[in-house]
């Protein structure tokens, strides 16, 4: 059982972009003083130059994305949402200090998405219509909590690797295999785990996954992050990534707003329920 | 002194699945709350779509697999073990919840044997005759513990690189370097701790094992779970590894059980016993 | 928006080094005893054979060089000082006891930056013009307390790919991706997380990062540690490195040092302030 | 300043062996109940099939080792030193429990040095010569205890890249670079940090560290497990790697015993002292 792309389409390839600049940082620390702005400094890059060399690699490549911003961000940095929404690219919900919302109560998570979508339509004037959770973590309330503020889809589980529904919203998967920061991210004093390997490798490893997926009629969700992405030899990376999936014309390149539009209009089904296991014995 | 196997055969090779979907989630989180499904849809993916893409290429490279699955997962799932004994292959033993047999006293370790013996018995109408322990642990009780129930091998431990005989038991070795976990399985949240290497390095790897196994007659056991190489990028991976196995008509391909039964019919001895060492000094 | 290089120049390259013996040790393990000579004898390597090598490399490569040393070290191996600025190499601060400035307070560190700088003075006759800090951190108040006493430039931040302000302090910054510590410090006793990869694979990624910088018009600031790059296939990798650099005659190869002076003689602002953000929420 | 070796020779290659089987282990879990087998097993492994691999092949290559032995190892599998002397290898000490000397009195330094001499005297019926403590550790009285033991060479430390002297005891000085355990020792249940590469990229470091060793003068000193490298790929990388090194004609290939006799009789100094650093400050 395959599932179904328009018209011509085999496969879905998504550019998204999780825009966390200081947010996953204060998150951490909060109620903790900041002494030293190392990693401030190496984060703030992120808004200075990285997210602006992602937009340009996009427009050279004439793709639209799908970007995540947390609501901090997008208040203490205001030229980012109009400007993503003036370029054409999709925006959608991100929290709004990064929580991650299984350590939130349900009356947490709702206040976050109210304090979060506030500033979106505020600044764009429209309620955002994509969702992706911090760290990908999602709770059994929240498929309902978004619904019930116009929130169309979510973008953080893995349990397909093409659309599917979660406690019926509609879910567009991401795949940590796919993510630049558990390659790329580094900072120091312990942060982290390991070293940045070679972009040659990650590239060798994503493009086998695309031809795997190309291959299932599946969909390959990038995410990357300004702060990690937006530096020399990623840039070059993802120009020679997106050039290798432009190259097939029966890939839908798309973004996580369009693919869900697909999927409601669909027969797809490939229904799921976030029914939590027992875990007393 | 070397491995005697069936005669034309000078080195075997068995492919195995550890089909653990949530249990090992849920024996590390047992007697907790479990309010984030990141991890747990990830886990699912397992079984809705990874162990049907092993499913599918076993039966297009026409190999017979041995497949071992918690008695949860079994229950949980009740179309898992049917259609794999209807499709030939090996069914065995793994555990109840992936418990951790040396955390256990031996009168739980019985119990979860009695248990998940009972799944089996009820789903297939025969007891399993394979057993391998969750994260590959064995104390000094089971090896009897299993025989007094009818089981007549294990798959756990390392000692040697071919069949042996563990305080009377027939053992069938694994191999950290060739199971798929060790490189490929990767959860957020500092779960995991490094990134997934390209499956082509994993690859050369195991290919070159593969030449030293069969150089020294040994036994090359594969083992792989499906929600970790139920994805793209294994799936092709995997491929390449038994078409290159099955080039050379002098290796034995063959599930454990197998194995076993030459073990115990043949004049290969190899026999350890688990005895403790002093730790008191 | 582009930094502006010297006439005729698109990118810069500086090689600094970072001379941390045993400063880092005796810091962490200050108030403790140090019964083994393990890690002690490892680091010793760095001032008997590694600086040697170093310089050996810099004077077959005609290049400058940008070190930065402890006060601890420059006391205890009093060559080193008088020796760097024998053969034209910048010197400049480093912390005394390599101590993490976001941990002390900023009375502490206007001490150590005086008994650093005293010994700079006895032994060169000259107050260091360049400060660098150990693990590259930066306090908010570090700035002004660097230039009352006479230093012109910080290198510890990330904030951009090339020279910048920050707080009024030109900033020549680093970047972790091009320190030689990540990939290659490995002490046993589970100090360190990783095993060394392959220098072909570090030369790769560096040499991918170097096209990118080059193409933009960045700084491209590579540090290493003579106990740590001072051996074999290390300086090979170095030698290949620079050798590439080299290749172009529209790149700078120039001190850290000439490039603060640059900067702020240049008409290039890329001012940031370090405002601690709000972390009570 | 560069190290002199025999007439006609360059560098030096010394493969040497830690025979490490159950020790390790049984000193980390000294006290406590050892319930599972799995990693007991793992490293039988290198006792019953891969010492002997290693015998195997370096009589194929011919060439004689250095095999460090920890007492309780030699009294436990005491076919061990007398087949290793009796093939012309050199054998030396190695702890008794593998114990780590730093976490040791001096006064238990001393009795672990006299229960492992007992044992090499009683089995083999001469004092060993050569010292490698566990773990690549020293304590300030080792030497002066080794040498009123008559033991006449250390080879535990990282301060040089060939033979030097420690507190007048001759150092034949070792490198974690070329240690097999750093990479490809892995034990399951998270006692391990990483996956073990690709024995290829391991086989480039190495040879790439030989070239840089080779152009130097110095003495590139191999380490490796029998339960870890006495395992398939391994054996096929270590005869890649000693073909290669025994290619070269002015190559010195000889035990670490050998070595040491030559450093005692040469005009070679390089002396240092092992003096702890002031940690109060």
């Amino acid at each position: 059982m395959s599932y179904s792309w328009p018209e011509g389409k085999r496969a879905a390839f998504v550019f998204s972009v999780d825009v966390d600049i200081e947010s996953p940082m204060l998150w951490r620390m909060r109620g903790q003083e900041i002494r030293g702005f190392g990693e401030l400094e190496q984060r703030r890059y992120g808004e200075r130059v990285g997210l602006k060399r992602l937009l340009a690699l996009q427009a050279e490549l004439g793709i639209k994305a799908s970007y995540y911003v947390p609501g901090y961000e997008a208040e203490q940095y205001d030229w980012i949402l109009p400007t993503l929404q003036g370029q054409g690219h999709e925006v959608g919900l991100h929290g709004y200090y990064h929580e991650l919302v299984n350590q939130l109560s349900p009356a947490e998570n709702a206040e976050v998405l109210d304090k979060s979508i506030a500033v979106f339509e505020k600044q764009l004037g429209v309620t955002p219509k994509g969702y992706r959770s911090p760290a990908w973590e999602l709770t059994q309330e929240l498929p309902e909590q978004l619904k019930e503020r116009g929130v169309v889809y979510d973008s953080s589980l893995m349990g397909y690797d093409h659309p599917y529904t979660v406690n019926g919203l509609t879910e567009i998967p991401v795949q940590w295999l796919l993510d630049d920061a558990i390659y790329f991210k580094f900072s120091g004093g312990g942060l982290d785990k390991w070293y940045p390997p070679s972009p040659y490798m990650v590239l060798e490893s994503w493009l086998e996954e695309w031809e795997a997926i190309y291959e299932t009629g599946g969909l390959f969700m990038l995410t990357v992050h300004p702060w990690v992405s937006g530096k020399g030899q990623r840039i070059r990376m993802l120009r020679r990534l997106v050039e290798e999936v432009q190259g097939r014309s029966d890939v839908w390149l798309a973004t996580a707003q369009e693919l869900a539009e697909h999927h409601q209009g669909s027969a797809n089904s490939f229904e799921v329920s976030l029914t939590p296991p027992d875990t007393r014995f």
